[in-house]
């Protein structure tokens, strides 16, 4: 059983835009067991969209086409498809409905084009597009099923979750494949590979390990395939439990939550409250935080203090503590989160203070250098890191390592 | 003149790997007047790169390969470009002399498949891989050239530069290409169509418009293909200029520029400052300003508050104007705006206060409902958002939404 992508866009030949979308969609059609064998990128022409509709139904099955369902005029998609199934756009009620609810919400007026929006081919089954105006489209001719859905990532993401994956599963039988994800981190790539080379060298050829490195943290994914789920699922549990015996320590979550919302989990069970004093993460950390709904029941306030003044007259670290150490040093840190913790009445602080750069490292502190210090009823502790010379990843990186020791106090309190 | 672009390798279609390659050459060879029209991703096999070769052959000028030229077993790209030239593998006396110092200077012993890399297709020109062991190679064969690259990006860009683009232009007469790229804010896709067509109806076909749109903005794109490349710059000065009557006060920027940097180099040509005061945005504003380097010139900081008890404690809004108003409320933002400022002694200061949901929301105040706040040194203004039900994009909305605040105040200043 075959799928392949076609993305259709001028902006992803130019290479405008990085195309995100098919490697997502590579990721989700493997979990349900379809191999993808084919993707290209198009451009948005009817002649590009109708020979590689002609030749993707030769070779595969399974078709997701993205992008071109936009209201402007180089959105041809729509009418391309209805072009090559010889049918004919025919208005939709319930989409028409839904486009002009969101305008209404919106208090926008309609435009003509927004209308065009609800035409849908005949042929095609809609597939609800509850994040936008641009509905996706299933469609079945031959054996094979052609899913055009928009390029609009979050659209397209939604849909593909919400409507496509359930219809794929009734038409097509798949073969069985099981995935467990194990989010790791504080280990880097190399040296993962290394503690976990023993349970590596003995998996089965039917059971697959793939390491997703993202930034601060490292994903790994066991894919076992077969005929029988149950199977595969016991096989998998015995070699997550080896898994656990190796790096335990370092896994914050199996499957796709945040470490955020692992460390939002604790403080709610635990009835727990948190603030930050950021100075480097200059709110990234706050951020990470409260992108987590509910978050509101645990997270009280941060003072980002980029100037040293606010970390003074605002946070309340001691002038002299900066004259002495400078800002980005442990005494400050440590300052920063047991002022705010008190300041803030919480139950935990954490508090960052480095040189994100590329300006102001010097041959002591260089740039990439990170303090994080973390408060909690019983003690203060504080770490240095040395995140390197990137400024949006070394935020990034140290949001996470705050993150993380804040989430082995709450396992170990 | 067509160019595109075959990448070989699972780890794509898996979507282990983003393929960051493709875009940067879809931008380099649009540089030197090339257009790709076609990208594809095809898996290590005999037979997909075969066929794709023969396919690529039928319909571009220019065919770019990358990928499959390692030393393990599932590298086949050279082989199988051999077999499709009906051609052989020759030693290259000077590669393999290459590939031998490599080793010999990182004292590691050579394997037989290391040697391996020294033979080449007797009807290719080596290039020069002197970041690798794995040379690239250029075949010309009924004027179409076609050029296999490794994968790994450092060492495919520096071929492509140092070796690839000379020859491009030595085979094959390239006509001139144009790009001028606009970002706009304010104004969603199909207004901003409705706002320009009337430029859009006079362009001329060989310039093209595209509209990108990501979260809380839109990209304009004009592309002129032609043969003289002062006449397109001349052609799409006036363009320019017509598209800046119709909607000039929503371009932030020409380019690549976000929104923060525009407002940061704003303030520091001003010599301003700024602080902010976040409820809803949770530090993603401050986050947006603190990405630009060198933001700590004229951003001072922020308080966070997400509890009221700190917006009336730390900020210094009145109890009452919450207990009268509640905290989501043009009075409370206007207070946080005008509060910070004075509190952070900064020339401008920049309030929210919203539900971004998924729980918080009421009739009169649906989720996604967002006051922000912007104070000056001579007033406070505030205006009221609706962002939809989606807590991530309602977060950068509204930090979209208070920059292009502030920027309009800047540019009026």
């Amino acid at each position: 059983m075959n799928a392949e992508i076609i993305t259709i866009g001028d902006e992803l030949l130019l290479g405008q835009v990085i195309d995100t979308n098919s490697s997502w969609l590579g990721q989700e059609l493997n979990k349900i067991g379809l191999r993808v064998h084919y993707k290209s990128a198009i451009s948005d022409s009817r002649e590009a969209i109708l020979s590689s509709l002609f030749e993707a139904s030769k070779r595969s099955n399974v078709i997701i086409i993205t992008g071109g369902l936009g209201p402007t005029k180089d959105d041809i998609t729509k009418t391309t498809m209805c072009e090559f199934f010889k049918s004919e756009l025919v208005l939709n009620q319930k989409v028409l409905e839904w486009v002009q609810s969101i305008f209404k919400n919106r208090n926008l007026p309609m435009l003509e084009s927004n209308n065009q929006q609800a035409m849908v081919p005949k042929n095609c089954s809609v597939l609800w597009n509850k994040n936008g105006t641009a509905p996706g489209m299933w469609f079945y001719e031959n054996g094979v099923a052609y899913i055009s859905m928009p390029g609009v990532p979050f659209e397209m993401k939604t849909i593909f979750e919400e409507e496509v994956v359930s219809k794929i599963k009734t038409v097509f039988k798949l073969p069985s494949i099981v995935h467990r994800t194990f989010q790791t981190i504080g280990i880097g790539e190399s040296f993962l590979a290394k503690r976990i080379a023993v349970l590596e060298d003995i998996l089965p050829t039917h059971i697959k390990l793939a390491y997703l490195p993202a930034v601060g943290s490292v994903r790994l994914r066991f894919s076992a395939f077969g005929e029988n789920k149950e199977e595969l699922e016991l096989e998998l549990q015995a070699i997550v439990a080896h898994l656990y015996q190796l790096i335990g320590e370092a896994i914050f979550a199996e499957g796709e939550k945040s470490i955020a919302e692992v460390v939002g989990d604790l403080l709610n069970v635990r009835k727990k409250t948190i603030a930050t004093a950021e100075s480097c993460t200059g709110g990234f950390l706050a951020h990470q935080i409260t992108l987590v709904p509910g978050s509101s029941n645990y997270f009280v306030g941060s003072i980002l203090s980029y100037a040293n003044q606010i970390k003074i007259n605002e946070i309340g670290v001691a002038e002299t503590t900066i004259n002495e150490n400078g800002a980005v040093s442990e005494a400050c840190v440590i300052e920063m989160a047991s002022k705010i913790r008190t300041k803030f009445k919480t139950d935990y602080a954490l508090a960052t203070s480095g040189i994100a750069g590329p300006g102001g490292g010097t041959k002591q502190k260089p740039v990439g250098t990170v303090w994080i210090s973390l408060a909690t009823p019983t003690q203060v502790i504080a770490k240095c890191f040395q995140f390197g010379d990137n400024r949006e990843r070394t935020i990034q990186r140290s949001a996470l390592a705050a993150l993380e020791m804040l989430r082995q106090e709450l396992l170990n309190a």
